[in-house]
């Protein structure tokens, strides 16, 4: 494997409030940006949990407007709902409750607010985009790391489109995270975000040449959701294993993991939005299905050092040869997201026929340069390993 | 050892261009500022070394006014010098160009731009700070991390005292980090720039509890001084060596290392302060004497598991026993303190009495809570370490 020390371009400007009852902070926060707040939410569970009405308390001060019901993939009628509200009322400062679709969401409502057009010409050309509303979050799920980054993904059902952008101007200012909401989380959301966690972290890991430092960090951020990620499957109430998955995800998607080495197309993320497109699956549950076959068909001359120091470093392999150590080492990842309850086969997600793989391995490769990943992949081969994991 | 999910406030919103020839970026980041710029340096290597022309060639459409000389420990005198000229001028941005002397002093001058009294009061009560000149920098030296945190140690020679300050308006706004301008670092400073690399750690490392996540990304920065430091001790000129320090110098000071871990008083950089005041020898150096017999001396049932800890994950140390494993840990460090020709006693850099050593113990004390350290000290206890060094 190779030293890497890569050039880079890196600022994240967000401010992190981490523990318990930080929401306390809530008004000393949003004070600073103004009075006239928009507060974004999903399906509601906020209702059911408290953080509604503590949030009501202590904002009893503010002018403060909602958008709910914001979908699990989220939608450009949600962006122009919120953004509409955000121009009729003079909103300061949008307040995202939630995990990370409300967070989405919510940057693009913080764009739009600003602009004349239709909100999705935001999402397709990123350019328009020329100032933001301040957003703050309250992160209610620990997962995809939006809190801590500047990217976004929305949908839109007439074009059948789901595009994800990135732009600076869509950092949270200030991202309140306290692991005591997520508490409740059930264990089939704990554990696909735990799969999620360790795909974003395998994306920058499985490589061709890494930085020192950032590699030492993805382990580091790979052996906690192992730890932690059982606890908290099997004792949801652990405040402690509930907080170290709260910050390995939000430092797992945010670039830092990646700094100085090199970059390769994200090809488990890929082929699962295509599963996730046809069959509406879970996406972590995707994930810890389609990684382990990944490995193992791309294991090779080129890929089996990288695979095994995975194998020794995160999954405790004590084998000298790195082919017998790589297989280990997913032998050992499979264990684990069994012991967490994580799918191993299509199957067991309701995936019973292989009618749409052509297509999907096609349109991964359409979507993403998969002919640029650490191991290249042609439709063909997507093909294949979609026929492994049923 | 426990495991850790402390509160915490984060945020570093300093920009990295990191990267060979990242300068000619100046002009576009300095212009986002304003035309009036105060470049600020130490000694004038930067004269030497073509950074100095190349500036000038690049901001030959700006109006450039320089402050030169600044100090190795920077003087108040210099941030008064510094303040004078922005006030006099209107300068809109500070260009510090060095290490991170250079950055400390620089940071006050953008904040005493704004401050009608002597710079001095700001050192002393942070609180006087309100606003600050945007400051850009460009790094020549690995080793404080400076140009990634908001902190400043000034020193004011009328007084006998040199204070440290943290104030989240000294962030820089832009760093640019380019590996090739320590290539000419000799092998003295390279090697005093590694201890101080990895005493930051340790003193964030050697504590009751630690986050998981934080703990390996501390451990991950002290494999990288010890792969690379001695590689660029040897091959000055090896980029990937000296981009790799660099880059761990940045992370290892900026806080991200003890996020949600156990904090504890910083001891060896407590006890080396009175060093470097009596005797004036080079902080690095005095680290790599201390931090050992630092070890040694507080090894005890309490702390062997971490020393263990430290020993198997950093120094490959494969022994079971772990107050066994703690010693041969500490052994292999002063093997490799050796390796890049860092002195182990005090003798070596012409320390021979130890007329001080009380005065100096008391004064680490007062100074410092040390009865706060993982392991407590005491007076006594810190001139018995002295003693042990000589």
């Amino acid at each position: 494997m190779k030293d890497c020390a890569n050039d880079f371009d890196f600022c994240t400007p967000t401010r992190v409030l981490f523990g318990k009852d930080k929401i306390n902070e809530l008004p000393k926060v949003l004070g600073a940006f103004g009075k006239k707040v928009l507060l974004v939410y999903g399906g509601g569970s906020i209702k059911k949990n408290g953080i509604y009405t503590k949030i009501q308390e202590l904002l009893k001060d503010f002018d403060l407007f909602e958008l709910s019901g914001v979908e699990p993939n989220p939608r450009v009628s949600s962006v122009r709902a919120g953004a509409k509200i955000c121009k009729e009322q003079n909103i300061d400062v949008v307040l995202a409750v939630g995990g990370g679709s409300v967070l989405d969401c919510s940057k693009i409502i913080c764009d739009a607010a600003f602009y004349d057009g239709d909100a999705w010409d935001l999402v397709i050309d990123g350019s328009k985009i020329t100032k933001a509303l301040p957003l703050v979050s309250i992160l209610t799920l620990a997962a995809t790391g939006s809190e801590f980054d500047c990217a976004a993904v929305i949908s839109n059902p007439d074009t059948n489109e789901k595009i994800g952008i990135l732009n600076p101007l869509n950092f949270p200012k200030v991202s309140i995270l306290d692991p005591s909401y997520t508490l409740t989380v059930n264990k089939k959301h704990t554990a696909a975000g735990c799969a999620d966690i360790m795909s974003h972290i395998f994306e920058q890991y499985m490589v061709d040449g890494t930085n020192m430092v950032s590699e030492g960090l993805c382990e580091s951020i790979l052996r906690t959701v192992i730890k932690f990620g059982k606890i908290a499957y099997d004792n949801g109430s652990d405040y402690t294993a509930r907080a170290n998955l709260m910050w390995a995800s939000s430092l797992a998607c945010n670039g830092i993991c990646a700094l100085g080495s090199d970059m390769a197309a994200w090809v488990c993320h890929a082929i699962e939005h295509e599963l996730s497109a046809f069959y509406d699956i879970t996406h972590g549950e995707g994930l810890a299905i389609l990684t382990p076959q990944v490995m193992r068909y791309t294991l090779s001359a080129k890929t089996q050092a990288r695979y095994a120091a995975f194998a020794r470093r995160v999954m405790n392999v004590n084998i000298e040869d790195d082919n017998k150590a790589a297989l280990a080492g997913i032998e050992a990842l499979e264990k684990f997201f069994a012991s967490i309850g994580l799918p191993k086969t299509l199957k067991e997600v309701g995936i019973t026929d292989e009618l749409h793989f052509k297509e999907m391995a096609e349109h991964a490769c359409k979507c993403f340069p998969l002919h640029l990943a650490f191991a290249p992949l042609a439709p063909s081969d997507v093909e294949e390993i979609l026929r492994m994991c049923k």
